[in-house]
């Protein structure tokens, strides 16, 4: 298996070394050869490492240590500056709907698949931030986004200060189905979460919860009903606002 | 630079040999080492390979060339799976939301960032098909996708019957910002599309479509408002419908 892809995993503390200049640039480079819709390259990635700047976003991201890194890098869906072109040429763009935001968030996110491979290359670890999808207008705001313009997924990025294992995954015929979708049993269900349940580590957060099940601990702990329609209005609003929703 | 992503091409004719069941399963396992969500795997990959099922899919992506292909492997947001197990355990799943229909996409897009690096590296070839995004109702149909579960997006795969050149990409310039976002002038958006509007493709394309300028053959020809508008409300009362907008 490619190296980078076989031993990706996510890094939630950083040394302060900044990433060199060449570096950064190859990853760059690296992200927009990324495949993208109609080769029209619908996004925009912001590279944040102004130690201010750097101090506004944190928050965004709920201060968790990954927040606290070198470089912040924020993919964003962005049909504002192919529509400026457009109108500079003589041509109605009309992407400001629904369909062009899930091409745009395809591509930014494609190219940031990229971009993360190519860091760890180069011995650099990342941390995807799916706060990115909780507190967008904050990151809208900080990184003076303009209209058209709205925060797709964000990483933080920098040189790893502490060693970090590989995760586990679900066994793949949990996530895998063969011509047509095949509903799984209960039974295969639970079998498919067998390993993960029987662990050291969930019996420690177990305890630490005082909860009986791991099920309990994403529902009420992690990702809790309440917070998820707080969320998911709050970024459609923004999605709205932004002029991604004309249709 | 990594070189499968060096070497990135999108592909739009296949040989019809199909795909090893190893390579296959390589490309599989290197798809689920992508990060996710909580390490919680909200998504599905079905790949079909099935003549009929492939013949069905084909005009659901429009019947282009590269709708024909061996393979067509679609990748769908999915906290079905997760729901259920978390139902066997006393615990009350609420994923039915806009953020967790981002956070699924977003993995799902991830994964097949990861597989597509993984099957160039034996020599096959993908197109992305966007075309996910204007008929996904009816791919869940043949795909008999249930709730909780839909697509956010495909692309065909075999190994490539003809050569196909990298394609070019604005400078890297007109995509990245650094520490926030900065409006780029008129006249460096003009710059921007400058080596590409002067190419000899283009003047061909300008041609073949009796239109003065390339910008007029994206909002005239390729993505129109109108199909746009449609596009977005079908996706848009499909991702209702499946249960994704409960908030």
């Amino acid at each position: 298996m490619i190296r980078e892809i076989a031993e990706h995993r996510s890094h939630r503390r950083f040394r302060p070394d900044p990433i060199p200049a060449a570096v950064m640039s190859e990853m760059l480079e690296a992200a927009v050869r990324a495949s993208n819709t109609g080769n029209m390259q619908a996004y925009s990635i912001v590279v944040t490492t102004d130690p201010e700047l750097l101090q506004s976003l944190a928050p965004t991201h709920l201060n968790q240590p990954t927040a606290h890194a070198p470089a912040i890098i924020t993919f964003c869906a962005d049909v504002r500056r192919f529509s400026r072109w457009c109108e500079l040429r003589g041509a109605t763009p009309e992407y400001d709907n629904f369909v062009w935001f899930l091409g745009a968030m395809t591509d930014a996110v494609l190219a940031s698949a990229n971009l993360v491979l190519q860091a760890e290359a180069h011995g650099l670890g990342i941390c995807y931030l799916g706060t990115t999808h909780y507190n967008a207008p904050e990151i809208t705001e900080i990184l003076r986004l303009p209209d058209s313009v709205i925060p797709v997924m964000a990483l933080s990025c920098g040189y790893p200060a502490t060693e970090v294992q590989l995760t586990d995954r679900l066994p793949l015929e949990a996530v895998v189905h063969s011509d047509v979708y095949r509903e799984p049993s209960d039974a295969e269900i639970e079998s498919f979460w067998a390993a993960r349940e029987a662990s050291p580590e969930t019996a420690e957060l177990l305890k630490a919860n005082d909860l009986p099940t791991l099920a309990r601990i994403f529902t009420e702990r992690r990702y809790k009903g309440e917070d998820n329609r707080a969320f998911s209005r709050k970024y459609f609003d923004h999605l709205v606002e932004k002029g991604f929703f004309n249709q």
